[in-house]
């Protein structure tokens, strides 16, 4: 079997983590497996490097920013490399440059197009383990790129996928794909398997336990992707094409408080203006959520919408730049917003779903600002105070009505 | 003009030293350069990368380390860059691999073969300062490679002959090249020039002010070089192949105390013995430095020699393993040694130095273990206690003799 594992940087925040991550590569490799391991930056060394960083420029070029942060994850590759020969193992760590990941040119949120597997065939043939930095890639100027926070998961199945890898397994802090945030709701259950679209609602609408793009990947290439605990190591949830999990209404409530809402107010009611605001973040690569159009008073017309929060200085500042273009009165903005979703494959063919969850929402007195929803997912601005309450109720709400159909 | 300027680890230490960095390259490109600037690791990064990868693995692949350690250089450009682009300034970030810096194979202690111009001219055209991660190149492998310790002075000295740059500044926490180390001897006096020969065999003794492969190959290129304070900008002191310098008896002392003994007891007296041990040295890419043979005894003889003292390790699990083979009886080993020398071409001419040098030596009493001498200098071993009292002993002793030879 070739098997790609992918460990997160609180997996191997010091050397002791370090270690126990390296014997359990070992014995993978031991029991007749090629092993390909992709590593996220050591704990907290993206953040402290994003924390130097901010003090000498707040407004860093995200080129530099790239070059700057795929350091960490190239320390945890030399790191584990060094691990795994004391312990009489054979690894080879190599960066995004020395494997050939090659990646659209947007620094920061790069895509990765291509994976050059000469480099880690050779490498598996000398019966090393293969140690590549996540994260990171190369574009066609040369420069380093990354992939966006949590880019590391798809990195790793982007090499299963290159590889033809039999399996794709994502180490993190968790032990699988909950129904909610265990960490928020309380009676939250683990999830044995998930479908790819159903696991992309939930990653897409804040879940952080995959990448949102890396479930893209594994679905484009039908990667069978296992989420796993690098403490127990327990089986964890598959995330496949068929999953045979029990048509549960919904599969999942997810929350994403990184998310910030601008509304572009007093626009002329003219053709093209909205198109020219859209047109105006995709030029400074910034990914437009939910969007809110009101038909106004007097000619004039306001648009708001969500972006995340990082982008948050960059939208602005290309608003304000192009104010008169756009004919705008004012732009307006606010980051205490969250977004909250459920998903769930059994949503399409059950039309009670989105009353039970506007219901749950009025129970706990939450009051809603936006609402966008797909055929298996519904997801709803609040204000990010409410988060955490509006999450276990609908996690209440659901898990009473779960109950309830099964009687029937 | 197109200058190369080097900035240590203790120039680029803090944010508040990289914005005077930052603003000592704006300065020179405003003034119509062009500008290069090779950056080292910021502060202790790299003293603190190696504890890291100590914790790990006391005995670390060489390959493993340049993976590790060549993070540290690449932070502190793209950090530079920031910096540069906070001061409205124009600059881009590059590692040796998007250069293209390559060189020999060895890990931990390459040689730079070729530097690729490409990238960097185009960068300079568009009008950017440019910034390269010093101490580090590729190997035909593809794999990244250090310099040494003290290997930055040589990549901004390569990349000055590669571009035929008109001078090559090399800016440091002093403010040039000294008789003696100021900190140990007071009345050390700063040099305005000195020659290639001079200052190599001064690097190569130990005085730390600049990497000694960058003076072989500033020789080789006839780059100029300049040796500068970061923090008072004062012309500092030149190195050029035809020193103006009044021929002072030496030019300067130095001391070097990262430096061990390792002595092969009671070896057969048979040809090729001594040639076994320096190939067993050669295989392991340890350097050694003075030599002493003894015919001894009963049909047995002694060979010691000198080595860096981060070889130690390497040196002796190479030559115990081989014991049987070099019929050594005792493989014996010294770390509290130093080397203290003294350097200048006009030593050539006056028979008095060397004696000079030994009667400072009785003076203060120090027993001298081994000697090594070439036409411009003199190096002794001895024990490293004595050191700073010899040296101070030395210099002092020179700065009579060269006093009453004025006189005369």
């Amino acid at each position: 079997m070739l098997v790609v594992r992918k460990y997160g940087g609180s997996s191997v925040a010091d050397a002791e983590k370090v270690f126990r991550v390296a014997k359990q590569i070992l014995e993978v490799q031991k029991a007749g497996n090629q092993v390909i391991v992709v590593l996220s930056a050591q704990g907290k060394t993206t953040d402290s490097l994003i924390a130097k960083a901010k003090e000498i420029n707040p407004n860093a070029s995200r080129r530099e920013m790239d070059m700057l942060l795929s350091t960490g994850e190239q320390q945890s590759v030399a790191l584990m490399a060094m691990a795994i020969h004391a312990l009489g193992g054979k690894a080879v760590s190599l960066n995004a440059m020395q494997v050939g990941i090659e990646t659209t040119k947007t620094y920061s949120n790069a895509r990765i197009r291509t994976i050059h597997r000469e480099r880690i065939d050779n490498e598996l043939e000398r019966g090393n383990v293969v140690l590549v930095t996540g994260f990171q890639g190369v574009n066609m100027l040369g420069d380093i790129t990354t992939l966006g926070r949590g880019g590391s998961d798809t990195s790793a199945v982007a090499l299963a996928a290159a590889l033809h890898a039999d399996v794709c397994e994502i180490f993190t802090d968790v032990d699988g794909v909950y129904t909610a945030d265990p960490r928020v709701v309380k009676d939250a259950r683990k999830l044995d398997e998930i479908s790819y679209d159903e696991m992309l609602e939930l990653a897409s609408q804040g879940a952080k336990v995959l990448h949102c793009r890396s479930v893209e990947v594994a679905k484009k290439y039908n990667v069978k992707l296992v989420v796993r605990s690098s403490i127990t190591e327990a089986p964890g949830t598959v995330v496949k094409e068929d999953s045979k999990m029990e048509r549960m209404l919904i599969s999942g409530v997810a929350a994403d408080k990184k998310v910030s809402r601008i509304s572009v107010l007093g626009i002329q009611d003219e053709p093209g203006k909205a198109f020219e605001i859209f047109n105006l973040m995709a030029g400074e690569n910034v990914s437009v959520d939910i969007i809110l159009q009101s038909t106004g008073h007097d000619g004039l017309q306001d648009i708001s919408f969500t972006i995340g929060a990082d982008d948050l200085d960059i939208a602005l500042k290309a608003l304000e730049d192009n104010k008169e273009r756009l004919t705008a009165q004012e732009i307006a903005h606010d980051d205490n917003v969250a977004k909250l979703s459920i998903v769930g494959a059994g949503m399409a063919t059950n039309p009670g779903v989105a009353a039970l969850f506007f219901e749950a929402m009025y129970d706990s007195g939450v009051n809603i600002q936006m609402i966008s929803t797909s055929e298996i997912k519904i997801t709803v601005l609040i204000s990010e105070n409410d988060i955490d309450a509006a999450m276990a109720a609908v996690h209440d709400k659901f898990q009473t009505a779960t109950v309830n159909m099964r009687k029937d």
